[in-house]
C-alpha cells in the first residue's frame, strides 16, 4: 500500500477498532468482560497482531477498553450512557521502565564476538574510519592551543555553519545563531526534555519508539503517551489530534523522517499538519532527525521544521549514524528554547569536546561528505533489502517484516506465538544480538516483535546469524 | 591562624555569633528590630566582612535572625520563650539563580582580548598542548576503528586504570570497575546530583561555592544550604552537625582539597570526620577532586574517599584544569551508587568522546604527566604568589586576599563599601573578566568579594590588569 492510498483509507487499526467499538456499544461485549486474546482477535479478523495492539491502544484512548497487567484488555465500566458521547480519551500516560533491558543490550553489543543485530550502530566498515581520523589527527596538529581550549557553547561555529548548509537542502532555513552543538544526539534529546517536559508531565512519542527515548524520558520522570504509528506514513495525526483534545502535553517527541524501529517516513503534507496542530496549542515538536541523511532513494527529505513559523519546533541531529558513533558530535536547534538549551548545556557538560567538533567541521566542509553519503546510502539500501529477504525465508511463517525508505533497522513482526525476550536470551546464547519488541514500548508490549541492524556490510557470516535467528524463532514460541 | 591553633579554638565568626546571640537574648536587640548594617558590625568588631556574613549565616542557622532580600538581617520573632532552647537551626533552603550570571561570565570569558582572571581556567600556555594535540594525533591513526565508535559507559579501560594508579598516590584504593568516565567533571556532578539528590530535596555546600555547581543545583530544582567555609581548613564541621541534627540532606558536596572559591584544604582529620558524620546518617558525599593534583607544596593529599567505608562517598574528578579543558574527559567513582551513575550516563550524554579519552589515557601512562605537573605547580605556585602580592598592593587598604595550597584561584575581600558587580562591570570596559562574589552565593552575599584566576603565566600583562582592577576597585564603591 502506497502513501496516496493510505491517505485516503482508513489505516487498518482504525477499522477494526471501529468494529469492537461497535460491539461494545451494542453489548456484545460487556462492561468489566475480558475481550478475548489478541492473537484470536487477530486471528479473527484476518490482521497482523500489531494492527490488532493498535487497535487496542485506540480503543483505550477512546475509553472503550483498559488493560490490566498481564491480564490482558477489558471492557471499560460505563460510568453513565452520556460517558462515551463524545468519545473520551482516557490512556493514563505511562511511566516508563526499559532502563534494565537497555543497560543488557549495550552489554551484549560490547562483546567483540556478538553479531550486533540489536543495537542501530553503525559498523566501523560503513564509517569513513580512515579519513576521519586522519581529519582528526591533521585538526589536531593545526588547532594548537584551541584544541586544548573550551569550545563553550553555542560550540564551533565552522561546524555550525555547515550544519546550516546540509539543513538546507532539507528545506530547513537555519542560521549558525540559532543551533548548539551538543555531545551526541542522546544530550541534544535529553537538553531539549529538560528544557520543556517538567518532572510528571506528559509527553507524546510514535508507538513503537526508540527505547533510548523511553530512557531519558524514564530518567527525567516524564510519563508519556503512545500515538500509533504506521511503518509507511508514521505517527497518525487522527490518534494525536484526539489526545491533544484531552490532555494537556509539554511536546511531542518524533522521528518523522525514517523513525526508529519503524522506518516510517512522513509524507510532507503530515509534517506540515503536525507542526501546526502543536503550535495551535503552543506545543513543542522535538524532532530527532539522525536518520535523515540515510535517505535510500534520489531525494533527501523535508525536516518537519521547514514548517515551523512559531520557533515551536527543537531540532535534534547528530553524526552518530552518518559519521563517528565514538566522535559523540550532535547538535540542536531548539527555536524558541535556545537560551534554555544553552544554560542546561552549561550545567550538563559545559562544552561539547573541541577536536572532534573541529573534525567533523572538516569533513563536511572539504572531506567528500556528499560523496561518502551517496555510497553508503546505496549499501545500507542493500543491507536492508538482502537482510530483509533473509528475514522473510528464514523465519517463521506468517513473519511480516518493514520495509523502510532510509536507515538501517528492521521491524520484524513474527507469529503472537514468538516470544521476543525468549529469542533474545537464546539469541545471545548463540552470539547473536537482537532488540527484543518490549523495550519500544513502556508498556513492554510488541513481545512477538524485534528489531534488526542493517548497520553492518551484507556477508555470509550476516546471513548465517540471520538463518540461525529464524531457526530459533520457531522454536521460541510461549 | 595555622590549623592546629584553628582546631582548639573556635572560629572568630562563633565568636561573634555568640556575642550577638546574646544581645538578642538579652532583649538589647528586639524582635523584628533590623540589625545594624553588616558593614557597621564589621567595624565594630574589628573583624572581616566576611567573618560578619559568616557570623550572620550562623545566626540565621540557629534561627535567631533572618535575612530579608535587599534590607538586611532582621532579629526573628520569637514563637515562644522556648522556640530557643535548644538552639535551633530554621535557616531555609535557597533556591539558586546564578544562572544569568554565569552565562555572561562565560561569554566575556570567550572574547579573545579579554585578560580572563574570570574563569578558573588554565591558560593555554599552562598546558601541554603540543604534547596532548600529538598524542590525540598519534591515537587517532593507530585506534582506527576503536576511534570512530562507541566505547559505551563506564568508558575506556586503560585510562581507568591509570586513574586508579592516581588515586593510589592519593590514598584512596580503587578499582577500575568502580570508575565511570564522564564528559567532564560537569557531567560528573550532574549524574552524582541526578543519582541521589530529586528535585525538590537539600544538598549541603561550602559558603562560598565554585557557581557552577550552584547553576547544576538551581537547574536540577535542588536547594542547598550553605555551610561557613573557613579559607584554610574548609568546612565548618560543627555548622555542618548542626544542620545534619535538624534537617534531612539528600547529599553534601564539597570540594575538600583547595575548594573553589577560596582554595580551602580540609586537615585529613576533618576528612575523616565529614566521611563519618555523613555515614552516620547514611547521606552521600559529593567529593569534588579537580584542584587535588594542583598542590603547591611536595605532598598530595588525601582523598576523603580514603575514609568512605561504606561506599557514601561519590568522587568526582576530570583532565580540564591540569589537562586540557577542550578535551572534555572526567570521570567519578560513585561507590555504591555505581549502577544508577552508569545508567544515567546513559541518557545523558550515552558515552564520553572515545579518542580524547584514549589520548588522555595515553598522556597519563607514557607521557610524562608527573613530570609535567611538577613543573606546572610549581608555576601555579609562584602565579599566585605574585599575583597575591600584587592584589595586596593595589587594591585599596584594608583588602585581604586567600593564602591558598594549592590550586590557582584567589579569594579577594575588598573593603566592603566596594561592589563586586559594579567593580565585574567597569572591569570588563578594561576587558578584565572577574568573577563577583555574588556568584558563589544561592543568597547573591559576598558582595564585595571577588574570585580572581591565576591560571595564566605571570608577565608585565597580568600585572598591568591587576594594577588597572586596583584602581578601579578604589573607585567602586557602591
Amino acid at each position: 500500500m502506497d502513501a496516496s492510498t493510505r491517505e485516503s483509507a482508513p489505516p487498518l487499526y482504525q477499522e477494526l477498532a471501529d468494529k469492537i467499538a461497535l460491539l461494545i456499544e451494542q453489548g456484545v461485549l460487556r462492561p468489566g468482560e475480558r475481550v478475548s486474546s489478541l492473537r484470536k482477535v487477530s486471528l479473527q479478523y484476518g490482521v497482523s497482531l500489531t494492527t490488532t495492539i493498535q487497535a487496542f491502544l485506540q480503543l483505550e484512548d477512546r475509553g472503550l477498553v483498559e488493560a490490566r497487567p498481564k491480564s490482558g484488555f477489558f471492557v471499560r465500566p460505563r460510568l453513565s450512557p452520556s460517558a462515551l458521547r463524545p468519545v473520551k480519551l482516557r490512556r493514563a500516560p505511562s511511566v516508563v521502565t526499559v532502563g534494565a533491558l537497555q543497560s543488557r543490550l549495550f552489554e551484549a553489543a560490547m562483546l567483540p564476538q556478538m553479531m550486533p543485530f540489536g543495537g542501530a550502530v553503525p559498523a566501523v566498515e560503513m564509517l569513513p574510519m580512515e579519513k576521519l581520523n586522519r581529519l582528526l589527527a591533521q585538526v589536531a596538529r593545526r588547532a594548537g592551543s584551541r584544541g586544548v581550549s573550551y569550545d563553550m557553547p553555542p560550540g564551533s561555529e565552522t561546524l555550525r555553519r555547515e550544519i546550516v548548509k546540509r539543513a538546507m537542502h532539507a528545506g530547513a532555513t537555519l542560521l549558525p545563531e540559532e543551533i548548539i552543538t551538543t555531545c551526541g544526539g542522546t544530550e541534544a534529546l535529553l537538553l531539549c526534555l529538560r528544557a520543556v517536559a517538567p518532572r510528571g508531565s506528559v509527553v507524546a512519542v510514535e508507538s513503537p519508539t526508540y527505547f533510548g527515548m523511553l530512557h531519558t524520558l524514564e530518567e527525567l520522570g516524564v510519563k508519556v503517551v503512545e500515538i500509533p504509528t504506521d511503518p509507511q506514513t508514521g505517527m497518525d495525526l487522527r490518534a494525536l489530534e484526539k489526545i491533544l483534545k484531552t490532555r494537556p502535553l509539554a511536546a511531542c517527541l518524533a522521528v518523522p523522517t525514517f523513525s526508529n524501529p519503524l522506518g516510517s517516513l512522513m509524507p510532507d503534507e503530515n509534517k506540515r499538519r503536525l507542526v501546526q496542530m502543536l503550535a495551535q496549542r503552543d506545543i513543542p515538536l522535538i524532532e530527532d532527525d539522525v536518520f535523515g541523511e540515510l535517505h535510500h532513494g534520489l531525494q533527501r527529505p523535508r525536516l518537519a521544521k521547514t514548517f515551523d513559523e512559531k520557533g515551536l519546533v527543537m531540532l535534534c541531529s547528530s553524526f552518530s549514524k552518518s559519521l563517528a558513533p565514538g566522535y559523540r558530535v550532535g547538535w540542536v536547534a531548539p527555536g524558541r528554547f535556545y537560551e534554555r538549551v544553552k544554560t542546561l548545556k552549561l550545567t550538563t557538560s559545559l562544552a561539547t569536546a573541541t577536536l572532534p567538533e573541529l573534525a567533523i567541521a572538516e569533513f563536511l566542509a572539504n572531506g567528500g561528505y556528499d560523496h561518502y553519503l551517496r555510497g553508503v546510502r546505496a549499501k545500507y539500501a542493500l543491507n536492508v533489502k538482502r537482510m530483509r529477504e533473509t528475514i522473510l525465508a528464514c523465519f517463521p511463517a506468517g513473519t511480516q517484516v518493514t520495509n523502510p525508505q532510509g536507515g538501517f533497522v528492521l521491524w520484524v513482526e513474527m507469529p503472537d506465538a514468538v516470544d521476543a525476550l525468549v529469542l533474545h536470551e537464546r539469541a545471545l546464547a548463540h552470539d547473536i544480538s537482537i532488540a527484543p519488541g518490549p523495550m519500544f514500548s513502556p508498556h513492554q508490549g510488541y513481545r512477538h516483535c524485534i528489531r534488526v541492524s542493517c548497520g553492518m556490510p551484507w556477508g555470509p557470516r550476516v546471513q548465517k546469524a540471520l538463518q540461525t535467528l529464524g531457526r530459533l524463532a520457531h522454536s521460541a514460541s510461549s
